[in-house]
C-alpha cells in the first residue's frame, strides 16, 4: 500500500509540498483546533481561511441550506448575492459601493489589474519587492519569490517593502519617505518607458513582507505620487481584511487611506471558494464596458450564503473586538518572552496577525525559525514563518482564538525556543 | 423599495446582464427543474453546471458532511483529494495520470497555457476564431467575442472553427483538411514570428462554436502539425466532459485523440467552485519546477468531496448512458420537427448537448433565434443560443434529463416556432 505522501507525489506531482518536516495528516477541525488521523489535537495558530473558526456551525448550516435549495449562476436574478453584497459594501468607505464576485484571490487581483488598465488606459504596475498577490499568469508578475513562467515583464516595477529591522532607507523614522521615493522613482520609470502608471497594488498590512509596524499615513506620499500620475490604488485585503487586525475591518483603514479597488479572498467564506473585488461604481462600469466579464461560479447563491454567514458571525460574536483584545494580550506575552530569549529581535502585529522575528549573531535566523516551526508542530502548535529571510514566526489563527489559546501558544514557544537552541 | 434588477445594476454594475428579455428570478432547483420566486416551474434545458441535477441530494450531503468535518488546504495531507483524484484520472488515458485542482475553468486554462509554455519554452498559442476558454488576463486572449483589455497580442493565432452549414473551406467533406491547413498556416506564422508553438487549445466538441458534427479523426492532421512543431494539445473539456456527450466520457475520446493536457470545470462538482487540470506526470512536474504554483482553495476536502460525489452519481445513475439514450431520442424528435418547420436548417448534437440551427431567407436567423429563446422561457422552458451568429438553439440540460423532458422541450419548441413566426 502506498503511503498518502507517495500517492500525493504520484497524483499531485513531486513538488506539491506540505507544511512541516513531518506533514500533518488532518482529519477534523473545530474552532481553533485541528485533529490528525491518529486523533492528535493541534492548536491552529496559522490558518486564516477558516476565519470564524474551523467548521463554524452557522457557516456550515448556511452552505447546507442553500446547497439543498439552489446553486446557480448570476445570469439569473437571485437575492442572495444582493443581500450579501449590500451588507459587504456597507463595511467600506461609501465610495466603494460596487462588487464583482469571483472564486479566488488570484482571480480578484487579475480582475483588479485589468480594472486599473481599463480606467487609465495604461499598463504599468507598481508592487513591492517581497510580495505575493496570487498565481494567474498576469498576477504572477508581481510575485517576489515565485518567478513567473517566461520571466518578469517590463510593465511591473518593484519597490522596496517596508520592514521593522531592515527599514527602507536605513531608519524607521525615514522609512515612509524612503518608501515614497521608491514609488516616485517607479512612477518616473514607468512614464519614461511608455507604460504609464495604471496602479499601485499593495497589501495594506504588508502581510507577506513580514507585517511591519507602520504609522497611520505611511502611504500618503506614495499614494499621492501614483494618483498624480493618473494611477489607481489597489488594496489587496486578502490577508488583513474582515477584522483580523483588530483595530479596523480593513488594513487600508488602519493606514488611513481609501483605495480605488479592494480585493478580498481567503477568509471571506471560511474556506468556501469565494473572493471578490469591491470598487467604485465608475470603475466597475468602465471595466464592464471594456470587457464582458462573467464568472460562472462567482457569486452563486451558495457562495453568497457562506460569505454572508461569515459576515454575520464576525458581527454577532464580536470577532473584531476579540482579535483586538486577544492580539494585544498575545503580543504582551511575546514581549515578555522576548525579554528572556535573546533570539527574539522584534515582536509586532495587530489583532490576530502577529509574530516574533528571530535574529542570531546580528543576522536574520532563518534556520532557527524553520526549526522552531517544526518543533512547535511536534509540540502540537501549528504556525509558520514569513519575512524576506523566513525569519519571523507568523501567527494568524482563526479569529475565535482566545486568551487561553494565546497562553498555550506562548508557553509552547517558550519551551520550543529552549529545545531548539 | 428598489427592485432586484435595480439593486443588481447598482451593486453589480449596469452591464451585469441576465438571460432573457424577462429575467428569471430563481429560488429553488431540483433535478431538471427550477422554480422562480412566484412559484412558477421551469424545465431547465440549459444548465450544465448542475451536471447530475440541481441540488442532487448525494452531492449536497457530501458537501455538508465534509464542511462540518474539515475544510482546509493541500499544504496538509488529506485523503479526500487523493481518493477523488485517483478516481478521476482513472477515467482518462493512462498517460494522463496527474492532477492539479483549482477553482474555475479560467484558472485551469490559465495554468494549462503555462504548462505548455514551461514544457516547450515557447509562447505561441493556436485557438479557434469563435471560442471562449475563460476570463483571466492570459486566457481572455483566446476569446472571440470578448476583446481582451489592451487588445489581442501577437502570440495568439486564431483558425477558422468548423461548422456544419458554413464549413471551413466551403464543403463538409473537405472541412477536416481545410481546418488542418488553417492550423498549419498558424504554425508557420508562429514559427516565423519567433513565438513558436506552445499549444493548440480547443474544446474537442467545439461547444461555443456551435457543436458541429465531426467525424472521428477530424483533428488528426491538425494535431500532427502542432506536435511536429513541438507544441502540445490542450483539450478544454469544461463543456463536453463528464459524459455529457453520451458516446464517451470526454470530447477528445469522441474525436479519437489523446491530448497532453485536459482542463475541467463547470460540471465537475455540480456548482461547487471546482476545476482541474489533468495531464501527464512529466508536464505537471515540469510546470511545478518552473513555477511554485499553489492554490489555496483548489482541492480542499469539501471541493474534493463534492466532485467525488458527482463522479459516483454519474456512475451509479448511469448518466452517460442516459445522456446517450435521451440525447438520441431528442435529436430524433427535433428532426421530425425540422420536417415541419422550414426555419430549422440543421439538427445535431451528441448526448445531452444538442440543438437546432435556425436559418431564414438563406441566412442565419439570429433575431428569430433570440425571439425563440424568450418565447420558450415565457412558456416555461429555459434554453439559450449559440453559434457565430447566435442562430442555434442550444440544449444542454442537467444529465438527469429524461425522455418526458425531451417530449416537453420539443412540444414547447413546436408551439413557440408557431408563435414567433
Amino acid at each position: 500500500m502506498p503511503t498518502a505522501i507517495e500517492r500525493r507525489a504520484r497524483l499531485l506531482g513531486p513538488h506539491m509540498t506540505t507544511f512541516y518536516r513531518e506533514p500533518v495528516h488532518v482529519e477534523r477541525g473545530e474552532g481553533v483546533w485541528l485533529w490528525d488521523t491518529d486523533g492528535r489535537k493541534y492548536l491552529d495558530c496559522y490558518n486564516n481561511v477558516p476565519h470564524v473558526g474551523h467548521c463554524h456551525p452557522r457557516v456550515v448550516e448556511a452552505i447546507c441550506r442553500q446547497a439543498g435549495m439552489l446553486n446557480t449562476h448570476t445570469r439569473y436574478v437571485h437575492d442572495m448575492i444582493l443581500d450579501y453584497g449590500e451588507a459587504l459594501v456597507s463595511k467600506f468607505d461609501h465610495s466603494l459601493s460596487s462588487l464583482l464576485m469571483v472564486c479566488s484571490g488570484s482571480e480578484a487581483n487579475d480582475v483588479a489589474l485589468r480594472m486599473a488598465q481599463a480606467m487609465t488606459g495604461k499598463t504599468g504596475i507598481i508592487g513591492t519587492d517581497n510580495t505575493y498577490h496570487g498565481n494567474t499568469t498576469a498576477v504572477s508578475q508581481l510575485n517576489a519569490s515565485k518567478v513567473p513562467i517566461g520571466g518578469y515583464q517590463p510593465h511591473v516595477r518593484k519597490v522596496s517593502a517596508p520592514d521593522n529591522l531592515m527599514p527602507v532607507g536605513g531608519t524607521r523614522a525615514g522609512q515612509a519617505e524612503a518608501f515614497a521615493k521608491g514609488v516616485e522613482q517607479a512612477v518616473t520609470e514607468l512614464e519614461e518607458s511608455g507604460h504609464g502608471v495604471s496602479a499601485l497594488i499593495i497589501c495594506p498590512y504588508f502581510a507577506n513582507e513580514g507585517f511591519p509596524t507602520l504609522e497611520r499615513g505611511f502611504m500618503d506620499r506614495a499614494i499621492d505620487a501614483v494618483r498624480k500620475a493618473g494611477g489607481l490604488i489597489i488594496a489587496d485585503e486578502v490577508q488583513p481584511g474582515f477584522g483580523r487586525i483588530g483595530s479596523h475591518w480593513w488594513g487600508h483603514e488602519k493606514l488611513g487611506c481609501t483605495p480605488d479597488i479592494v480585493t478580498l479572498g481567503k477568509p471571506m467564506a471560511n474556506g468556501h471558494p469565494v473572493a471578490a473585488v469591491v470598487t467604485r461604481h465608475e470603475i466597475l462600469t468602465t471595466f464592464q464596458e471594456a470587457f464582458k466579464y462573467f464568472n460562472t461560479f462567482g457569486g452563486n447563491p451558495v457562495s453568497a450564503a457562506a460569505a454572508h454567514a461569515v459576515l454575520n458571525v464576525i458581527e454577532d460574536e464580536k470577532l473584531v473586538e476579540n482579535a483586538r483584545d486577544v492580539g494585544a494580550y498575545a503580543v504582551g506575552l511575546l514581549s515578555d518572552l522576548a525579554a528572556r530569549h535573546d533570539v527574539i529581535a522584534d515582536v509586532r502585529g495587530s489583532g490576530l496577525f502577529f509574530g516574533a522575528e528571530l535574529w542570531r549573531d546580528g543576522k536574520p535566523a532563518t534556520e532557527l525559525c524553520a526549526a522552531m516551526v517544526d518543533e512547535m508542530r511536534d509540540r502540537g502548535v501549528l504556525l509558520h514563518s514569513v519575512g524576506r529571510f523566513s525569519q519571523t514566526l507568523k501567527v494568524r489563527p482563526p479569529c475565535v482564538f482566545n486568551r487561553d489559546n494565546a497562553d498555550q501558544l506562548v508557553q509552547v514557544m517558550d519551551d520550543a525556543l529552549g529545545a531548539v537552541k
